[in-house]
């Protein structure tokens, strides 16, 4: 029977020393018996997602986790973004991430337009029945989401934000990050768009009867994190393997679906703490059935890094390490247990600290390394690898590699 | 209170075994409690500064450590010597490396003329004064040392040195070292200016009181070590941090000052073997209040290991190591020990073997490494790091890193 690839990866696991948990790290303190025996019969070592000390966003770090470079096809995050809503792009394509918000007086009063649930259906109309010098299509996501692509040749994506990011303050014009006129035309679109998507929202009988109701109408788009559609060569094409995705949020699976991956949607699978894991591991196995490579990102260490909740994140990560039992029948693949970046406790954010990784399957070469946490992984016989690297590894390691020369 | 970071570069540290020291490193036998403990608090390994087996110059150490890519920035050291001296260079000029020498009958007999001291200000002056087909200056540094710019469009700096680099023979023709007509044309130019300056320099009063004194006449300037400026974005601008550089000898000073680092200079650090190192580190230390950013350069190493003298390099280190008490107090900081290059005792010479890497600083995971040097940093937790990526794992620990990606 053929191996396949499993990669696990879970979202924020890395962390620094925790003063709280007397300087060791979430990773070294919880019990993970499961874990801890894959590192056994594994080959261990450290990633560096992107490169060393360089911090990964979600998007940037599953690129290089695919073997993409991130700094080759990355200009933002509005591409995957729309992507991950199912959104058809196309290379050279500009994305922006926007969101449905509330103008008045001249000041952003809500970036959320009261969180604005019902109704976004038909304002997205009136929106994309605007007449406008170029061709362009927005499309709402959940709730005050949504997401604007211009479709012209010419453009450049290096512009600022309309969405000053913050409330009480007016909206910003957006401005040509270079001198490069592709990205001046590119802001002055936007800003056009703009002003043009204020005065069909703001007369828009949604609107009018928010406002009747005592609610924030939703009377402006604040754009943001305007990006250029890369060019990605398809991951089952440069790699000849059939492939799958399975992760709670959307930027992640934008990111899948622009490498050509299957995204397949988990019933209990939220992106949040209470995401069902066990629901999520039995995807996967079945998945592997079916395809040849199958990542899966599992966010919950990434939110409680992010909130700064060291014992939070141990019981998530011993939550991980209980289910992995249902993985059990995999024996014959090869399974990459790692994170896209860490998000250290004392950090609050993400960080460039090296992740530890372990891979398990028929051939690996086992070294000593008895637990799998960011210190002991180190000493492991795969030393420190760059996350571009992993995917080759692993379809060395599992016969999906090609010789490159004769 | 913020976390700066402090790079200890020990400029050639690195060694390999020597006999004289029954196998050791001079590092292995050198007593440093000091360092030691540094190595036992914090996370070490191995640094390749620019590629493993590559070897770096003073120059390309440096700007690998900077997190530059030298590979894409250096052609010669020409630039680098200029801004050391304080020369205000040009992405796109031309700098050469220049000696005022003796020719008579054709021949180089003294190719520092004579290491003249006095009435260089004059001979510049006439040099300077030259007409010339286009923009030049000529900038005299310490003795018969000097920096040659050509400012012009269209130049190449692929040309061989007019230096000989030894007495007793004709200065050289400088030749275009490619088929690119913009060489050609630097070559051309070169070998015009050596004439002239010939010319201007034999009739000059300086040099006629000189050969009536029985001394050397500066009658030619010799250029070798052509360079195109690169354009460098600049430190501060590319990290958003405050930066300085304490360093002994002018090429480093050069490499920091064109990188936008502020040269602070310390009373008593001559970049020799008598370099007062509690100056140094009293001076780095306080630099640390008023910068984020301090690379601190300390020659002596480098001197004994270039001189073949095992037990001198022993004892510097030692000298390196006994004053290191001076840095207590900067324990919010993240400081990192190591070199630019090895200049091993048996090779005479600066090598391509990597240093030993220790940093320090309140988020490090600390190792069970308990020596700093060579052969015991390997096992740490960094495994083996790239100068060119040290600079970003210490903004990444110390909070100035920022996201890629979102």
């Amino acid at each position: 029977m053929a191996s396949g690839i499993l990669m696990m990866i879970y979202d924020g696991i890395g962390d620094r020393p925790v003063k709280e948990l007397r300087g060791r790290t979430p990773l070294e303190v919880a019990k993970t018996p499961n874990l801890d025996r894959m590192a056994c019969e594994g080959i261990n070592g450290l990633m560096d997602t992107i490169a060393p000390g360089i911090i990964p966003g979600s998007d940037t770090g599953h690129l290089a986790l695919l073997g993409y470079d991130p700094f080759e096809v990355y200009t933002g995050r509005g591409p995957f973004e729309a992507a991950g809503i199912g959104i058809e792009v196309e290379p050279g394509d500009i994305a922006f991430r926007c969101n449905f918000s509330t103008l008045e007086k001249g000041v952003i009063t809500d970036r959320r337009a009261g969180r604005i649930k019902e109704g976004t259906d038909e304002l997205s109309r009136a929106v994309n029945g605007m007449d406008f010098e170029i061709e362009f299509m927005f499309e709402k996501g959940v709730e005050h989401r949504g997401v604007l692509i211009f479709k012209d040749q010419g453009l450049g994506s290096g512009v600022g934000d309309i969405d000053p990011h913050k409330e009480g303050v007016p909206y910003l014009e957006s401005k040509p990050l270079s001198h490069d006129s592709k990205d001046a035309r590119t802001a002055r679109l936007l800003n056009d768009f703009t002003l043009k998507s204020i005065e069909v929202l703001s007369e828009h009988p949604v609107n009018i009867s928010r406002m009747e109701r005592g609610e924030k109408p939703a009377n402006i788009l604040l754009a943001r994190g305007s990006g250029t559609v890369p060019y990605i060569r398809p991951l089952p094409e440069r790699t000849g393997m059939k492939c799958a995705a399975i992760a709670g949020i959307p930027l992640v699976r934008g990111v899948c679906r622009m490498a050509g991956m299957d995204v397949i949607q988990v019933e209990g699978a939220t992106g949040g703490m209470d995401t069902d894991i066990g629901a999520i591991y039995r995807r996967a196995k079945e998945a592997m059935k079916e395809y040849d490579f199958v990542l899966v990102n599992i966010k919950g260490c990434d939110i409680s890094g992010h909130d700064g909740l060291a014992r939070e994140k141990v019981e998530f990560i011993e939550r991980l390490d209980s289910e992995l039992k249902i993985l059990e029948g995999l024996e014959q693949h090869y399974i990459a247990f790692t994170g896209d970046h860490s998000t250290p406790v004392p950090v609050k954010d993400h960080s460039g600290d090296p992740l530890p990784l372990t891979i398990v399957g028929p051939q690996v070469l086992r070294d000593d390394v008895t637990s799998y946490d960011e210190r002991s992984c180190v000493r492991g016989g795969l030393s420190r690898l760059r996350g571009q690297d992993l995917l080759n590894v692993l379809m060395d390691l599992s016969g999906h590699g090609e010789k490159f020369g004769a």
